[in-house]
C-alpha cells in the first residue's frame, strides 16, 4: 500500500489501509445488472442493497433477529472477493474450490488488521457461510432474493447466462422457504410470472 | 413502476417498489472518484463504505454509540439523492435550495411505503440531518473521512474540481474533531500530506 506511511499510529494506519483495500469491492463485477439494465453490478452496490432489503423485509424473518449484528454480516459477507474474486452461483466448476479460494483471502485480508478486529469480522463472514444463527439464515435469504429482483427486471439476464431453468432458481432460494416464509410467496410469484414472461425456462 | 402488479399482497408490494426504486442509488454519481481513480463514485457504493468504515472504527467514536441504529442512518443517509440528485458538497448555490429540494424527495420516497415504515425511515434520514444523537454525529463525522481518504488517494480529484483550500477541508470535517478526535489527528495528518505533495492548496 504505502500510500499512509506518515501516519504514525501503526493500528490506526493498518485500519485505514483495510478500508482502502475494500474499496476494490467497487471494481468486482457480479453477473447481474442493475435494475435498470445498463451494466452489470457491483459488490459494492449489492451489499448496500443487500443490507438496506435487509433492514426492510425484518418484519418476514421466521425467527427474531438483532438487525445490528445482520447488517454487519451483509456488510462483510462479500468482503473476500477482494481477492477471490466473485464466482457465479450458477457455475458448478467456479463453486467447487470456491470455499478453498475465499479461506486464504479471508486469511490475508482479515490477517492485516491487529486483533481482535480482524478475529472479529471474520468471525461474521464465517457465520454468512454458516447458515447456523437466525442472523445469518436471514441475511442468506435476502441475498437470495435481491438478485432475484434484478433478473427479473432484467430479462432474466443471469438465467439466460447460466441456461437455468425454474427448478435451479427453486434451488437457489430455498433458504427463503424457511427463513422468510412470506417472501418464499413472492419468489414463486417471480417465477410464475418470469416463465409467463417467457424468460426463464419451465 | 407496475412491474410487480402480480403481487397481490399490497403491503409487500409497495416494500418491493420501494427496494427497486432505491436501486437507483447505483447511478446517482458522486463528485469524488473510487480509490483507483477510474471513475466516480455512485451513491450505493459510498453508503455501503461509509457503513463499512462505521463498523471500522467504533472505537473512535468519542460517544458510546448504537452500532445497529449508526449502521441504519448510514444505509439510508443518500436515499433522497434518488430523487433530488447528489448536490456538491463545495457547490454554495447548489446548497441553498438542497434543504428544499431533499425534504420533498423524503415526502415522496417514504411516503411510498406504509406508516409506520416509511415514518421510520424517514425518521433515521431526519436523524443524520439533524447531527443531535451520538450515532448521527459519529455517522456525519466517518462521512466526512471517507470522502477525505478517497480525494487523497485520486491526487485531490474533488479539491481541484471546488477550487478548495485546506481551510474548506478542516471546515468540512470539523465534527470530527469532536465525534471523533482520534480521527481529527488523521485528518490534520492527510491534510499536511496533500499540502506537501501539492494536491491541495494551502
Amino acid at each position: 500500500m504505502g500510500n499512509f506511511d506518515f501516519i504514525n499510529n501503526e493500528k490506526l494506519k493498518k485500519q485505514i489501509e483495510f478500508a482502502v483495500t475494500v474499496d476494490e469491492m467497487k471494481n468486482i463485477l457480479r453477473r447481474n445488472l442493475v435494475a435498470n439494465g445498463s451494466r452489470r453490478e457491483n459488490d459494492a452496490e449489492h451489499s448496500w442493497h443487500l443490507a438496506m432489503l435487509a433492514m426492510l423485509f425484518e418484519e418476514y424473518s421466521s425467527e427474531k433477529v438483532d438487525m445490528g449484528r445482520v447488517l454487519k454480516i451483509a456488510l462483510v459477507h462479500d468482503l473476500v472477493e477482494v481477492y477471490a474474486g466473485d464466482t457465479f452461483c450458477y457455475d458448478k466448476k467456479g463453486n467447487e474450490d470456491k470455499l478453498e479460494r475465499e479461506t486464504k483471502a479471508a486469511e490475508k485480508l482479515f490477517g492485516s488488521l491487529d486483533s481482535p478486529q480482524g478475529d472479529e469480522i471474520r468471525a461474521l463472514w464465517d457465520e454468512f457461510e454458516a447458515k447456523e444463527t437466525p442472523e445469518s439464515r436471514y441475511a442468506n435469504a435476502i441475498d437470495r432474493i435481491q438478485p432475484l429482483f434484478l433478473n427479473f427486471l432484467t430479462n432474466g439476464h443471469t438465467w439466460k447466462l447460466g441456461d437455468v431453468h425454474a427448478r435451479q432458481v427453486f434451488e437457489r432460494n430455498d433458504i427463503v422457504r424457511t427463513a422468510a416464509p412470506e417472501l418464499w410467496q413472492i419468489v414463486e410469484d417471480i417465477v410464475a410470472e418470469s416463465i409467463k414472461k417467457g424468460i426463464l425456462k419451465p
